[in-house]
C-alpha cells in the first residue's frame, strides 16, 4: 500500500479521554475512532489487524480439528427463557424489542443457540466428538465502558462449543483448547498464562482463564514464576492424543497461577518464596468445561451406543479477539508507539523515501516495493512529500516491525538501511539483500 | 475434510417453510439453520460460501483501490438525528435504548457514520479521491421476513463510500464500482445486469441497481436482449482511467434494462420487438451517487487547492452478501440440489469411496485426498459407511462441481471416475489425472 493513497489518520496529540498506553497508541496510530461509547470503528489499519488476528485463530482452531460457522449477532429472547438465563443476565445483555413487539437480543454468549441447532440435527453418538466455534460481534452493556477495545460495548469473540459423549471425552476437548490456545496466543507473540479461575454466569467447574501480564490488567494474580519459562514453541502435537493433550494442561497448569477471584493465600504460600509473583494481568481468553448444564436445561441428547439417551456433556471456549489488540500493545510498546509483532502487524515492513521527488529514491522505493510485493508480502511505502523526521515518527507510532529507509546518500554507495522497530538497529545492506533478510524473517510467520 | 468428522445435517425432507429453492436447497444441504424470523445461522457448510464470496469481493475492492474497514452494527441515534434520517427511517430500523435510556439503534446502512469519520479526520483535497468499505452485519425489521437469506433481517452487507473534490471525481467513482461490480459478479459465476434504479432513502439521482435474472426475484425487470451477451471477461482496466471506467459504464447501461420502479414503456418500446424481454429479478447490488446530500447536513468539507471550504461529494455503494448465496443457488441448480460456480464452491470436489473399509479404496482415496491437499485444494471426502447411493444424493445436494468416485471395480483398472456436477458427464481416468484435471480447473479460481 501506498501512503498516499491510504486512509490513517494518525494523531498529533495525546486523546484525553484515552487512560490506558493501548486505548492512546490505537487512536494516534489511526486504528480505531470511537462511534459512542464503548463502540468503536476500526479504521484500515485497525481492521488489518484485526484480520491477521482472526486468521491465526481460524488456522489453530482447524488445526485442532474445530468446525467454523457463524450465529447471529440478534438472538429471540425463547432460548434463554429456557436455560434460564434471560432473567439471570441483568442488565448487561442488551434486550430489544422488534415491531412485532418480541422479546430479543443482541446476544452477549451463544450457548442456546448452539445447543438448538446441536438438539435439532444430532442424534447419535456416531456424530461425536463434535466441536463447532464462530469468531462473531457480541454485545455487553457495560455499565462503565473504559479502556478502548478492552472493555467495550461491542466486541469481538471467539466462542467455540464442544459436544462429547461423556464426560471423559468433554475434559479431553477442554485440554484440546488449552493446547490450542497457547499455540494461538504464542503466535501472535504473546505469553498468556492459563489461569484456574471463577465460572460466573457460564456455569461449571473447570475452566481456566488465560492471562497476558501487563501494568495496566484490570486483574491482580498470582504466581510461581516459573510459569513464565514456559514456551509452546514449535512442538507437534496430535489433538486427538488424550495423553498428549492432558500432558500439556498439567505441564502448563500444574503450578500455582490464579487470579484474585480463586487466589488462595495458604496455597501460594506453599511456592518458595523468590518464586512468589503477583502482577497485574489482562484476560484474553477462558475455557469451560461445565458438563450437561446446558442439555439437561435444553434437553440436548444423543443416544450412547446401548441405544440410550443420554444429555451431552458440552464446554465453552473463548477468546477476546478485539481485546487482543489491546493486550499486544499494552504487551509490546515504547515510548514511540507500538511495536508489532511479526506474527500480527498490519504491514510486513515500511519503506520510507527521504526524498520523495528525487528520481534515483523514487525509483529505488518503487523497485523495493513491487519485489516485496512479488514475494507476496504486504509493505507500506510512505510516498509523501514529507520531512524525513515525520515520516520515522509515523512508521515509529504505527509499530511496523521492520523499516526499510532509502535516501539518495545509501544510494550512491548501493545500500539502503534496514531497521528494527523493537531494537532501534539499523545495517545497510544493497536493496535485494534487504528485500530477502524481510522475506525470510515473514518465512515462518506469513 | 472428511465427512465424517464435518458438521453437515442434511434434511431427506424438504422443509415446509421454505417457498423458494433457495431456502430449500440451503435448508436442506445444511447450509443454514432459522434461528429466528429472518434470523439464520450459517452452518458450517453455508459459511464456508460466505467466506469466499467475502473474499472475492475484498480481492476486487482492493483492485479497485478501495480500502477496507469496519464499522459497528449498534449506532447512536445522535448521527442519524443530524442528517434526518432517524425520523424518516420508520420502522425498518431497529431502535433500542441501552441501560443508560440512550437512544441506539443496529445500523441498517452506514452513511452517516462513515460522513462522522471522514469530517473528523479529513480536511484536505489533498487527501482525496477516497473510498472506504466495510462488510458488516446489517439489521432492518422487515415486517414479512421470508425467502430464507434472500429477505432476512439481520443480513451481511458490503456498503463502501467515496469521497471526491468534485462531481466529476464522484462520478468516476461510481464508473469504477460499476466496472468493479461486474468483475465481482462474474468471479462468483453470476451475471448481473446493471438496471437503472430508484434511489429510495439513500437519496441521489443517479444509481444503478444489480439484478440477476431468476424466476423467483421479487422485481420485475424489462431489458434489451442484447445486454445478456456482454460479458466483462478477463479485460485488464486502469481503475484511475476515467475515459476507460466511463466506457463501461457506457457498454453496459446504454441499453435498455430497467425494474418496475424506474420502467418506462414509451422507451422500451423503442427496443425493436424481437428484443424486449420481461423477467424476473435478484436485486444483488446497488451503486448511488448522492453528492452533497450527506456532506452539506453533517458538514464534511475539505478544503479545495484554492484554499476554500467545499462539501465533498459521494457516493455509497452496496453488494447483498448473504443475499448472494440465495441468487446462485437461484440461478444454478438443478432437480438433485445445487451446483456451485468453481468461484464460490464450498469444496473443490468432493471425493466419494464407494466401499469405505476395502483396504484397498481406502488406501486410493487417502492417496487423492493427500494429494489435492498437497496441491492447495480443498476436497471433501465422504468416508462414511453409507450405501453409493446416499453419499452420490448428498453429493449432489450440496452442489460440488466436481466429484471423485474411487471404487474396487475401478481401481483394479487403474482409474477412478472424474463427474462433473453440472453436465453428469463422467471419464475414467488414472487416479494422479484425476487429481492435474482438479488442479487445472482451479488454477484460475483457487
Amino acid at each position: 500500500m501506498r501512503l498516499s493513497r491510504y486512509f490513517l489518520p494518525v494523531l498529533k496529540e495525546n486523546p484525553a479521554e484515552a487512560q490506558i498506553v493501548s486505548h492512546r497508541l490505537m487512536l494516534r496510530a489511526g486504528m480505531i475512532k470511537q462511534a459512542s461509547a464503548g463502540i468503536y470503528s476500526w479504521l484500515p489499519l485497525g481492521f488489518k489487524v484485526l484480520r491477521k488476528i482472526e486468521q491465526i485463530i481460524h488456522e489453530e482452531q482447524a488445526r485442532a480439528g474445530h468446525i467454523a460457522m457463524l450465529m447471529p449477532t440478534i438472538q429471540s429472547a425463547e432460548l434463554w427463557r429456557e436455560s434460564g438465563r434471560y432473567d439471570d443476565y441483568g442488565e448487561e445483555m442488551l434486550r430489544i424489542r422488534d415491531r412485532h413487539d418480541r422479546d430479543i437480543l443482541f446476544t452477549p454468549t451463544a450457548e442456546e443457540l448452539i445447543t438448538d441447532i446441536f438438539r435439532a440435527h444430532v442424534g447419535s453418538y456416531k456424530d461425536l466428538p463434535l466441536t463447532l466455534y464462530q469468531i462473531q460481534w457480541k454485545f455487553r452493556d457495560e455499565i462503565r465502558p473504559r479502556f478502548g477495545v478492552m472493555r467495550g460495548r461491542e466486541f469481538l469473540m471467539k466462542d467455540g462449543y464442544n459436544f462429547d459423549l461423556t464426560k471423559e471425552d468433554a475434559l479431553h476437548a477442554y485440554n484440546r483448547h488449552l493446547v490450542s490456545y497457547l499455540r494461538t496466543y504464542e503466535r501472535m507473540g504473546l505469553q498468556a498464562i492459563p489461569m484456574r479461575a471463577d465460572s460466573g454466569p457460564i456455569g461449571g467447574d473447570d475452566t481456566h482463564e488465560f492471562l497476558v501480564l501487563a501494568e495496566t490488567g484490570e486483574s491482580e494474580v498470582f504466581y510461581d514464576s516459573e510459569i513464565t519459562d514456559l514456551k509452546f514453541g514449535d512442538r507437534e502435537i496430535d489433538f486427538d492424543d488424550h495423553a498428549a493433550c492432558q500432558a500439556v494442561l498439567e505441564e502448563f497448569t500444574s503450578r500455582y497461577a490464579r487470579t484474585d477471584e480463586t487466589h488462595d493465600e495458604a496455597l501460594f504460600n506453599q511456592v518458595p518464596e523468590a518464586r512468589r509473583r503477583t502482577a497485574r494481568g489482562i484476560e484474553v481468553g477462558q475455557i469451560f468445561y461445565f458438563g450437561t448444564k446446558y442439555s439437561d436445561a435444553m434437553g440436548a441428547t444423543v443416544t450412547d451406543d446401548a441405544g440410550t439417551k443420554v444429555p451431552v456433556h458440552m464446554g465453552s471456549h473463548g477468546i477476546g479477539v478485539s481485546r487482543l489488540l489491546g493486550a499486544i500493545i499494552e504487551a509490546s510498546h515504547d515510548d514511540k508507539g507500538i511495536i508489532w509483532p511479526e506474527g500480527v502487524t498490519p504491514f510486513h515492513c515500511g519503506i520510507v523515501n527521504l526524498k520523495q521527488g528525487d528520481g534515483e529514491a523514487d525509483a529505488a522505493c518503487e523497485a523495493l516495493y513491487a519485489s516485496l510485493k512479488a514475494l507476496g508480502l504486504d509493505p507500506l511505502y510512505d510516498d509523501r512529500k514529507e520531512r524525513a523526521g515525520a515520516k520515522f515518527a509515523t512508521m515509529d507510532l504505527i509499530g511496523l516491525p521492520w523499516r526499510i529507509t532509502v535516501g539518495p546518500r545509501g544510494l550512491k554507495n548501493g545500500v539502503v538501511e534496514l531497521t528494527s522497530r523493537r531494537t532501534g538497529e539499523s545495517e545497510d545492506l544493497p536493496p535485494e539483500e534487504a528485500v530477502k533478510r524481510i522475506a525470510a524473517i515473514y518465512a515462518g510467520a506469513v
